[in-house]
């Protein structure tokens, strides 16, 4: 390769995988007009049958403007046979561990990129507790929803770097939803 | 057919796709025994490389024993390119929504289905804001995670059950989950 292309491959940062200065491009055209953090991401759900519905996902408004995803994904929910369901997908709730397990990875990820900080490997369990009293209206007094969810990173990585590590996984939008809370308004309307 | 068998076809209560039955056994059971209805939750994730990583399902803890899924469930999760992803999958913010939405809608359906409330199609969307200048560390004053969450549900069902649909829908543990909030501990340990 000529030292042109060389140099050129050098100045490409990536760092756990992820291209850095298209990260920094994007952290710094926010900086610049914070309107352009302003975000609003949709999808649309659909009954199928019993407890089995599929949620899809298109595009996300972001940078003052509609953005197409490169796929059209399709993610199916059901219920396991206890809670007369077919086991078609994974349930509610689990999808919802699979939304905070993935965040709080890539925030970690991410956010270490850009400080330069390498992950080798990083693994994770991820759990929470439900009392189905609540759920199922056996109880006014459990709650309905998780109580605790914890989250059990396995990573390898310079150990002087751990702590921060953790503190970085934080930045987490699901991670703060869940633990700040957030309003749903649901309006049901005839068809 | 013998008049036997006709006669047990007819007892199997299908409301809304769901053996009402069967639910009903479940509710019965943990009303006699509430000790199980404790539930509890679990997935593992893997990160890949950049953005994507991939959660994997496999079995629940419920009714005082673990009890493996039909299937073993993945989801991954990327980013889009604006974020540095590829785009291999939803983000988890859009999981969240997905969660969210699975959740509610079969809330409705399985507490309409023993409340003996046929409801025809059902269909909705869902929506979240969400200003990244908080994800991405930009400005501590903005919320990292949804500050605000909305579901808008079409529904064919008689005009008369829609109060008591919307109503229904709240039992939802991933709604009851982000309104009220839940503690989420992360812990970092070497691999």
């Amino acid at each position: 390769m000529s030292e042109a292309v060389l140099k050129e491959l050098e100045d490409v940062k990536i760092v756990n995988g992820i291209d850095v200065d298209v990260l920094s491009g994007t952290v710094g055209a926010i900086e610049a007009d914070p309107d352009l953090g302003v975000s609003r991401f949709h999808a649309t759900n659909k009954w199928l049958s019993g407890n089995h519905n599929r949620t899809t996902v298109t595009s996300f408004y972001g940078a003052k403007q509609e953005i197409a995803h490169k796929h059209v994904f399709n993610l199916d929910a059901d219920e396991p046979a206890i809670l007369a369901g077919e086991d078609k997908g994974a349930n509610p709730v689990e999808h919802l561990l699979h939304a905070l397990a993935s965040c709080v990875t890539t925030s970690m990820v991410a956010h270490a990129a850009v400080r330069g900080i390498p992950i080798n490997s990083l693994e994770s369990e991820v759990e929470g507790d439900i009392d189905l009293n609540g759920y199922l209206g056996l109880s006014t007094e459990v709650p309905r929803g998780y109580t605790a969810l914890r989250v059990k990173f396995k990573v390898d990585a310079d150990p002087k770097y751990h702590r921060r590590l953790k503190e970085l996984s934080k930045f987490s939008p699901v991670f703060n939803t869940i633990v700040q809370g957030a309003s749903v308004d649901i309006q049901v309307e005839p068809k």
